[in-house]
């Protein structure tokens, strides 16, 4: 494999962790935080598999991507490997996020109280319905989609999430893409065709029942 | 490995498919629909390939876990792995599904068109609010928490989708459990203790979001 001159090998083994490994990177992230919360400080890979589900060889192998981390007799400082953990994904930073579409679903996630202790923060949202612009909802101010590259450029947002319907989604992004964002989370049941440099995560909630009714129909039965 | 008795080698199999494979059938599927959708009737497992970014060894390892697929010289029927990837995912049959907390989330999931098409359909909601007990949304009655068994048990669920406050989760996830169901998607920020025998689906959208930022902080200049 040769290696663009703009990239050390570093940065080429982390860009190119497997998405599996990013998406435990999450979960380790998560339960770290939960027991930093409660007061553990340290950890062994062995101990925090058992509380997610994971050998302790995946943990120490998925983080191996990254460096190298923990201690001999002692395992990890949860605080040490949140703060590189977050680094990794790049949430040791604030980013604004903007939303497109404040339906039912829009308007929940302008409630969702995830985002921001993560590090995301919807500062602006966009809809066409000429009764919200203008209006505030949880003291977000919602513009019209004319104003998104306004919008996007003024507050240096460079991530978007689209929750408008399907009908729409290929244009609205089109509009953020082109206004600068670079990562787009479409809510909107349909396949979004965005420019390379663009990364693209679809949410699909009846995906996540299907794992449940695989796993329901596919478990021994109950004795 | 020995096989526990009540289960054939072949259940064994599709029982432990990765968690990674069962996932992209469900992308597979959505691909395949799409595409029947719009008049095609077979494709190769490099086309499917090419426009999902899997290679065509991924996809045909993959299906393998369940069987034998596809027909020399003309690759997959759309129909016939349609059919297929639902019978293995339990989604050839109908899911009726309990919401629980009827907030903005839980109102923007009882509007949510993604659930029908792929067989599962919330047909009853729990709220704490006398409010909004005995209201419909959608069509939907909302029921109190304490109906939960006669609500589980008289519509035959095996599902339950959670979306209340952290603090509740908990006790309304082992109200669900008490009365019958036996998975449960769990929209509240906190993870669940849970029976064995229960399957248990986190969502956490901020992590849709982290897997955005790592790509950005990880992705080479545009040039």
């Amino acid at each position: 494999m040769s290696l663009p001159k703009d990239k050390t090998p570093e940065t080429i083994t982390v860009g190119d962790a497997p998405k599996a490994v990013v998406n435990r990177l999450s979960f380790y992230l998560r339960e770290l935080q939960n027991l930093l919360a409660s007061g553990t400080a340290t950890i062994s890979s062995s101990q925090l598999g058992k509380r997610l589900g994971f050998t302790d060889a995946q943990i120490r192998k998925d983080l191996a991507y990254f460096g190298h981390f923990g201690y001999p007799g002692v395992g990890y400082r949860c605080d040490e490997l949140i703060a590189k953990i977050k680094s990794i994904l790049g949430t040791d930073r604030f980013w604004p996020v903007v939303l497109v579409g404040v339906g039912n679903l829009g308007r929940a996630l302008l409630r969702y109280k995830g985002f921001d202790k993560q590090g995301f923060r919807i500062v602006a949202a966009l809809d066409s319905d000429p009764d919200k612009i203008g209006r505030l909802i949880e003291d977000i101010p919602i513009h019209g989609l004319n104003e998104i590259q306004a919008v996007v450029s003024s507050r240096g947002i460079r991530l978007a999430i689209i929750a408008v319907p399907a009908n729409d989604a290929q244009t609205v992004a089109n509009d953020v893409v082109a206004a600068g964002v670079v990562g787009v989370l479409n809510f909107a049941p349909v396949t979004l065709i965005l420019p390379p440099h663009v990364h693209n995560v679809g949410v699909d909630l009846a995906m996540e029942l299907e794992q449940l009714s695989f796993a329901v129909v596919n478990s021994p039965p109950k004795s």
